[in-house]
């Protein structure tokens, strides 16, 4: 269950727990309740949470926070990852009139020290670049992450949704290897698998981590075609293995070479804990394709 | 007509000859008529032969191997490519249900190994990895080929069919170059000359493979709009250069920088013996555009 | 508004004047009018002037150089930068019967021969390859433009409108590093920002050169609808910033993290004297992403 995110990354949890939806369902911020969900992935072994400031409006980091320093042992049971540079067009922003990205050294710096301060901790174990900006800096980048690295504020450095063009020109630039490329990742988006943003991860040996990996619900109740062919597959794949539908998923992007680590969205305790059982699951080589031809619609060439 | 694949790559014809039709017309796989074709080619230059453990539903390496055993002075006159990597639907292989990839190491080895047993041989000069598979791990697979290669069953290792961030993602785990990439090249399949396939082979220094070199037939017999704009302007080469249409094709390719290697598909002797006149027409590059622009609909930008 | 275009590159102004549409306007090419624009032009720090080889059908370069030759001292306050490569269909080339390029060695000294000759000139500070060539061998184009550079024919070497895989691989046999890739650059081509053009720019520290910055006056006047929704955020930022339109666009060029150069396409001397001010308009970021989001028809991701 424990894996390197990449050589000299950090430790963590083959599963990942995402805090996206954390205050989506209208149950708000109950500290209580925080600490069940952060208790019960412990429990089962996800001891990483992904994080980004503007998660639930720029509330969700606080929410959790607000957990942690409740109960101060957890922190050092976990490793937080957040994300910084997309600026939201939201009440807390009152400065932002459109949405769009900054990766200005000033605004990286202030959102890691917000970030670190909402969720009462001193130091971030990755820090990922949210989405990539047509006016990232690389240099400026560069500047502000080596200099919250040598604070120890920030541990590794990470991006998400870059492209293999966009991974390279920031690699060129940062001192230490980036640590893992966060994408949308299922088996309806086969696109990173062609595109070469999965051999990218193999090559500089980042493991990707998978956000909505269950497609936010598509693979489970979507009802276009491409969505139909899988879920006739997973289902009968769900029974050749004895397991359920969303630990086949799981357990299909578990094959894959590169150490993918998906990021469970799901709010419902009984699904993170059975998650986990994805881990046992030996995907055979021919249902993988099975699911990857429903998906494409037609037999590999 | 003898080139090097590459720098440390291996001596090879500048036209290769490919067995994946060789059991197509029905004729079966008499030993004679195969031996017939083999002492055509090499007769004419054509050293290199083309193969994959799939050709003929898993049965083309085989006749081919038959005539080699009949005859054992010939495997040292020629090179022998060959390919892994495709699983089939096919009678000879009952466990296979689903057209697949299989790059594990195991698979690879007793691929290779069923190919020298097939072709009646102890080395294979070229393995080629037929197709890039969504699950290939490079780590694996270089694993395996180099082990080959180390116990001198395999020469040199190339790819076919591989995007170029597919084929920097492997070589970064092999040994030794990968010496080609063989893919499909045509006037009508311009892709490869823009989509930086090419231009890799060029900086790799890897002589590229073109298989289907003819557009199986649709140059010379296809109705599409494309197809009878580049055959009015081949047709016209043709007569300009006193030459056959596929040799003017063939010149088309063998003009590029990259040291392009036809692979012949015919099966018909005098075409293969026809071929080799290919070599000595020096297309114009006027001529050489006028192709690429009928095939594209537009003169270049 | 003196910038290196590269780390080893030529010093040059950080607006270039393109002299594309020189003899466009039916005036001719009388000396007197071409040496008050070039006079305009470096009276407002403009030095860097871009030709080809076959601008005006072949005939800019020369009624460029027959001013220089009239005023001698001119030569020494500009850099030059001249293309080769493509060859048209005119009355000029009586050979060339087909809209093709040519990089053969000699065809490149030949170009720049006569270049030179026709500028008046016995060096060029950049020397471009226009357009990518499927035909181009690098090793070949290597030896020509390394050639002219040992002369002192040419003391830099860049390209334009070449994708990153080209650059890669031609770079890989230069003994110096590319200075500049010149492309499309304007708010309705949104392409390079994303498709790794300009990533590469930064990765290889080259200055990029933006051409049709203004997007051949479709900014300014074009009625497609994202024409149209550009235009209307361009209009609000040009009274916001009591600035023109076309300063506007300049800016928001010029805020890339690439240091794009502009090539200002304009005959009308008060747009070239009036488009400095764009060095000294800071463009806000949010502005800069109002124009982006306009151009894309959505909110960035």
């Amino acid at each position: 269950m424990r894996v390197k995110m990449s050589p000299g990354g950090p430790e963590v949890s083959r599963l990942a727990y995402g805090a996206w939806r954390l205050l989506d369902d209208g149950q708000g911020a109950d500290v209580q309740r925080v600490l069940t969900l952060i208790e019960t992935c412990l429990g089962c072994g996800i001891t990483t949470f992904d994080h980004a400031d503007i998660y639930g409006g720029y509330r969700v980091e606080e929410a959790f926070g607000a957990a942690l320093k409740a109960r101060p042992g957890l922190r050092q049971r976990m490793e937080l990852v957040t994300k910084c540079g997309i600026m939201l067009v939201n009440p807390a922003r009152p400065k932002t009139w459109i949405k769009h990205y900054d990766y200005s050294r000033q605004h990286i710096v202030e959102s890691v020290e917000r970030s670190l301060s909402n969720l009462g901790t001193d130091y971030l174990d990755v820090l990922l670049l949210h989405r990539p900006s047509p006016l990232l800096d690389p240099d400026e980048v560069a500047e502000a992450v080596n200099a919250l690295v040598t604070q120890g504020k920030v541990r590794h450095v990470g991006v998400s949704n870059f492209t293999p063009a966009q991974v390279d020109t920031l690699a060129s630039r940062l001192s230490r290897p980036l640590v893992t490329n966060q994408v949308e990742l299922h088996p309806l988006r086969l696109e990173p698998f062609l595109d070469g943003t999965l051999d990218q991860c193999l090559q500089r040996r980042m493991s990707p981590m998978a956000w909505s990996p269950l497609a936010g619900g598509r693979l489970l109740k979507g009802e276009g075609q491409a969505e139909s062919r899988v879920r006739a597959v997973l289902s009968a794949l769900a029974r050749q293995y004895g397991a359920e539908m969303d630990q086949v998923i799981y357990a299909w992007l578990l094959r894959h070479p590169a150490n993918i680590i998906p990021v469970l969205g799901t709010q419902r305790l009984e699904r993170v804990t059975a998650a986990v059982r994805a881990l046992e699951l030996k995907m055979d080589t021919q249902d993988w394709f099975a699911v990857w031809s429903a998906s494409s619609g037609a037999a590999v060439p």
